[in-house]
Formats: C-alpha cells, sequence, structure tokens
C-alpha cells in the first residue's frame, strides 16, 4: 500500500501545504487525469483554488462538456493549459485506419490550439493486434508524426511524442526511450515536434542525462509522479505520488531544468487509490510532494 | 489466459513433437526454471528423454542435492550445461555487503566450473531498500564485476551480464538495455565478461539489432521466452511460451545468428501456469515451439 496521501483528513491536509498565492506554485501544473474523480470543472476550481498555475487537460472528458465551454472556463479561471493528452495511436496497419487516425489528430491539435494548449501529447500507440512486427510499428509512428507535423505547426502547437516506459511497448507505445523519440523529434523543425519527458517512463533509461541535456528545447512537457514496486495488477495505474516510489526527482529535475526547460511541471498519476480519495486532498499532497521534491531543482 | 501448452493431454502432447535424435534440438537448452515442478534430477531425464541438448541449472536446487553429485549426474547425462545461474546481486552500498556479494559470486563461479558450465549469468541487482540513486547502484554493479572479471577468466567461466527489462530496475536488475550490458562489458577481455541475449528483457529496445550486431562473440548466451499481456499481477511470472506473446522470434533470432552466435538457445520461462503443468508436456509444447519459431532461423 502506498502513501499516497499525507495525511487522513482534508483540514489536516491543508495544514502545512503551501498557501494560494505561493510563487512556488506558479509552475505546477494540474493533469486532469490525477484527480480522475473530478469533472473538468471541478479540476479547474481545484486547481484554481491551490494556487496551481495550470492544469493540463484531456481530450475526451473536454468533449463531454464541449470545446467552446472548456475554452471559456479556462480563459476566466487565469490557468494556462499546460498540455492536452492525447493524439497519437499512429500504428495501424490498414491505410484507411491510418486515415482515421491521423484525421483525429489533426482534431487534436485544433482542439489544442482552441485551449491555448502549446502541446498536444502524443501517445504513438502499441502494437496492431496479433502482429509482432515492432519495427514496422515504430516507423508508420514516425510517417505519421512526419506527416502531422507542419499541420500542427500551423495551429501553433508543438506535437510532444511521449516516450513510454517498456511495459507498455507491446500494447500502447512503441516509443520506448528519449533517445529513440529524439531521434524522431529531430527530423522536424523544432517548433513543429518536441518531446515530453516524464520520470516514470524514462526513470530507468541508461544515460538519459545526456539525452535531457540533448533534448534541451525540444523538451515540450515535462510530466512528474513515481514508479513504485511491486506493481500494481494493472500494470496502467501503476503510477505513484511523488516520493511514494524509487524515482530522485531532483535529480531528474535538475538535468530539466539545465536543458533550459521554463514550462509548467505536470503532475500526472494514474492510481486507483488516489482516485478513490478526496480531490482536495489529492491535491495538497500533490503540493506539499512537489514543493519538497520537485520544485527546489527547477 | 494464455495458452502456454499446445494440447491437454501428455500423450497428444508428443504427437508431432520432434522426435529425440532430431538434429534440429541440439542447441536447445532447458532452464530448470522452466519446469519448477521437477528437481534436479527429473529436469536432467527430461531435458534427455525429450533429446535435447542441454540444460541450464541453478544454483539453489543444484546445492539442494549437491554440486558434485550434480556434476556427476550432469556427466552421465551427456548434456551440456549451457548456463549456470546466477550471480550478481551487486548493488549493496556497505562495505561488508559487497565483500559478501563478492565472495558469494567468487563460490558462484566456481560451481559454473564444476559443473562444466562455460557461462554464470549475472543479475545485477535493483536498488538498495530505500535508496533513489539508480546512478550509484549501477557504478557498484559495474566495480563489482571488474572485481571478478580477473577469477572468473582463470577458472574458465564468462561472466554474463543480463540486462533486464526495465521493469524490473527498481527492484531486481540495474542494468536495462543491451547497449548499457554491452558498455559494461567491453571495459574487460571478451574471455571473461559477456552479455546474456534474452528476448523477454530486449525485445522492446530500440535499435537491438545493431546492439546485437555489436555483441558479436560477447554474446555468452541466449535465451528466449515470450512477453505477454496484460502483464500479469506478479510480474516476476509474466514470461510466457514462445508464440503466446509478441515477441518476434524470427528478426530476434537471426540477428543473433548473424552475430555468430553458435551457442545453446535456452529456453528459460516463469509463469505460474506452466509450473502447474505436467513437466514432460511443458517440455513437449517447449521442442513444437523451438522447432516452429525459433531453430529455423539460428
Amino acid at each position: 500500500m502506498t502513501a499516497f496521501l499525507d495525511v487522513p483528513s482534508g483540514r489536516a491536509a491543508r495544514f502545512d501545504t503551501p498557501a494560494p498565492g505561493d510563487p512556488r506554485l506558479a509552475r505546477l501544473s494540474l493533469n486532469q487525469r490525477t484527480t480522475a474523480q473530478w469533472s473538468v470543472r471541478e479540476a479547474l476550481d481545484g486547481a484554481r483554488s491551490a494556487g496551481l498555475g495550470a492544469v493540463g487537460l484531456w481530450r475526451e472528458p473536454v468533449a463531454d462538456v464541449g470545446l467552446a465551454t472548456v475554452a471559456r472556463w479556462v480563459a476566466d479561471s487565469g490557468l494556462r493549459v499546460s498540455s492536452l493528452c492525447r493524439g497519437g495511436f499512429f500504428t495501424a496497419e490498414e491505410p484507411q485506419a491510418r486515415e482515421t487516425a491521423h484525421a483525429d489528430n489533426v482534431a487534436a491539435v485544433d482542439e489544442a490550439a482552441a485551449l491555448g494548449a502549446p502541446t498536444l501529447v502524443l501517445v504513438p500507440g502499441g502494437l496492431p493486434e496479433g502482429s509482432k512486427d515492432l519495427a514496422g510499428a515504430r516507423e508508420r509512428a514516425t510517417e505519421a508524426i512526419a506527416r502531422l507535423a507542419p499541420y500542427a505547426g500551423e495551429r501553433g502547437v508543438r506535437l510532444g511524442i511521449e516516450p513510454m516506459n517498456p511495459i507498455f511497448a507491446a500494447d500502447r507505445g512503441v516509443v520506448s526511450s528519449l533517445r529513440q523519440a529524439l531521434d524522431i523529434a529531430e527530423e522536424h523543425p523544432v517548433e513543429q515536434v518536441g518531446v515530453v519527458v516524464d520520470t516514470y517512463h524514462l526513470w530507468w533509461e541508461p544515460g538519459v542525462t545526456e539525452q535531457i541535456e540533448r533534448a534541451g528545447d525540444r523538451i515540450v512537457a515535462y510530466q512528474v509522479c513515481d514508479w513504485i514496486t511491486p506493481v500494481p495488477a494493472d500494470n496502467l495505474l501503476g503510477r505513484g505520488m511523488m516520493g511514494d516510489g524509487h524515482v530522485d526527482f531532483a535529480a531528474f529535475t535538475r538535468a530539466v531544468a539545465a536543458a533550459g526547460y521554463a514550462g509548467d511541471v505536470e503532475v500526472e498519476i494514474f492510481n486507483a487509490d488516489v482516485w478513490a480519495a478526496d480531490g482536495d486532498e489529492v491535491v495538497a499532497t500533490t503540493v506539499r510532494r512537489y514543493v519538497e521534491l520537485v520544485e527546489p531543482y527547477l
């Protein structure tokens, strides 16, 4: 059992939590999936009232409310949208499925632009059902990014290739290391294609510090959460609150800062326990852990 | 549920299984953990009666029987010992624990020599309890290998650094890619230190074909099993029978053969369903899958 909340009650949880207005929270972004128990409206309100600078939004809940409505809410809130999750899923083999994926990604770019999100996070997709052709899937993802990139550039949105922990290579993301993501991104203008640096996905990568340095201004998003063990039965929900696992956030964050990254820091945690808790308590714990483990190294 | 056995009954399982004496089985090795339900004696008998050329042994069950006894059984069986599992666990921080680990690895080298195993497989070890210093753990593993290598060379045993799937980076193996393992191995004479190429651990690695080519005669063991999804709750037991998962054995095996590897091919599967089955049926299925998916590409 992970200690994903610092204290048991809502009132106590805020006891030594930095208050709204604390400048240390200016770059902290709540990815709305961290509080999946909340609606879009609740996430915006919760982030604002806790003093955060930004939120990361997801396409599906935004669409459920309506894009224009959420865009207005965001504008009214004073929050930035650090990124929109997610485009991608580029690895289908059939031409028609690839066209459908491209059209969906064009729409995702438009949505990011409408929300003022500088970055569309791309989850590359896994192996097609029954396929074992990992090299082919990687090639198709690379081609699809090349096709989408100019349009993203026109709309002022940067594509963020998200390398994913190899635990997901078969079923979710065939881009498996920052090195590989940069090999793809560097084929394109920096204002069109960058990379997402996520501690959960990359903490294990040999030479990751050098790759972060190499990434430089290709870093379009910095997402933090922890690698916890034992890996939960549903490994999609295996992300932990910062400090509950094995990630050295100081070293990782220093490297990202040294690379020149000056954007928001998104906390993105998929975890059934976190989702079962009170949203305000999750945000309060997030704030405390961020201020303790991440922010000092930015 | 994976289809880890081809047929339900022992008699039928052997129906179209290559018979003992089939030359295609000459390089096939049964890692004894694939049939954890068997004793050492049963594994030797089972491998020999199925026509395999070799077995991979583990230190603990060998010690339970007695090293000299097993060495005699092996000699009498006509089987090769393709490797001994396992040395390693090099990442402790305290000097005394590191001395203990070194002494244990010296003993493991001696056991490999006594069994006629050309290779001692090294599992590097994970992060010490509570530590987040991955770079430090990797450094200590590298130093421990450097210390052990000359002794292994004296005894005619090659150390096989086993890069492990990043799913195990925290708790089992801090060497996470073939590229990284080769960076360590290449500091030593080729007759002292090599690498273990295991499809389960490495199938996702970007550029793995080039790394296998780079490895060349550093490859001291080739282990095969499949990456299956969903990843089981106990991820240590998430290895599947070849053909049940996502690994392209043809491409992987071609690369290993092209690198010049001419040794045994060990089937090493940790899987609760496989362990619950009849050992002879597991071996029969292993043989059929190997002849279909691996052997043609050697």
